[in-house]
């Protein structure tokens, strides 16, 4: 953001980061965003907008990010929050989902009691890829009988296809803005 | 919790796990906790309760599990939510502590731009033991300029020495609930 110029939108919160993790990688920090109180509640309150009157009753995050986000819309919403974690971190028994990155797979896992069949879980990360994490959660919430309600994404990548990939899985899929072609 | 009894406090709430992630451990997973509508809200409320009428600007978490209850506690004051992360997953410039482990050190960093001088902090994590990853975090704020105005568990072990340890720093230490010579 320019000096002297105040930030209106969800875009001009966030810090694009060159060559991060990677050369050649924009990467699009949130940090910057969820650091200001009034972008931090501006996300959360667009996060959970296209979901008034649905049902949810728990709030799933992606580690780790996602744990920030998801917490604070589980808190909006008034619902619990539940976990999804990388593998190994979670202390009690899980079910586990993998997922392949660029070179390798990764694992995540839920505890196999976070949900009861037929409850409504709102799945929220920070960012909207090839969509693979986000498909394994979901995976993990359908596999314990919950009802994925939708996915919600502060950004979303669109060159990456994750939006294409999680709505042809029949999801619903919402982000509070998009970086493409850059 | 036994069959039939309803949870009525933090502890309640609370799963104990034996011999994770070692052997002779008893793991107080707060998940069971945070999974739960009530029990969410309840430890949000009572975590900011001590705070109210005072100037917080951020709430600080640290990884991974003070993410999900320090964005919920961020929401709940209307602040910005600033990470405290394990080494190399920021990306952005970030100053580092050093902390000692039983048998190693590690690192806990912070962008170095996530405070300003003269700011309220208010320091959530689930967990205080020996107050390690607390003291660096404090250790963190306290060089961008920032004044920790208290540090915030939903559990204290206070066998373990933390709070002690906290308080020696000047630091107003706050736990929802205690479990000790167990």
């Amino acid at each position: 953001m320019g000096e002297g110029r105040v930030a209106t939108t969800i875009r001009d919160y966030i810090r694009t980061i060159p060559d991060f993790p990677h050369e050649g990688i924009m990467f699009r920090d949130v940090t910057t965003l969820m650091g200001d109180a009034r972008g931090f509640r501006m996300a959360v309150d667009m996060l959970v907008h296209p979901y008034a009157g649905r049902r949810i009753d728990h709030v799933a995050g992606l580690e780790a990010r996602g744990f920030i986000l998801g917490g604070a819309v589980a808190h909006q919403l008034s619902t619990g929050f539940t976990p999804i974690r990388k593998k190994g971190k979670l202390p009690a028994r899980a079910i586990a989902e993998e997922y392949t990155l660029e070179y390798a797979t990764a694992v995540v896992e839920m505890h196999d009691d976070a949900i009861q069949p037929g409850e409504g879980v709102l799945l929220v990360d920070d960012l909207l890829a090839t969509g693979g994490t986000a498909a394994a959660g979901v995976r993990l919430i359908e596999r314990l009988g919950g009802v994925v309600i939708g996915c919600a994404f502060v950004i979303d990548l669109p060159d990456l296809g994750g939006r294409k990939r999680l709505e042809g899985m029949g999801l619903d899929v919402h982000a509070l803005c998009e970086f493409a072609g850059e």
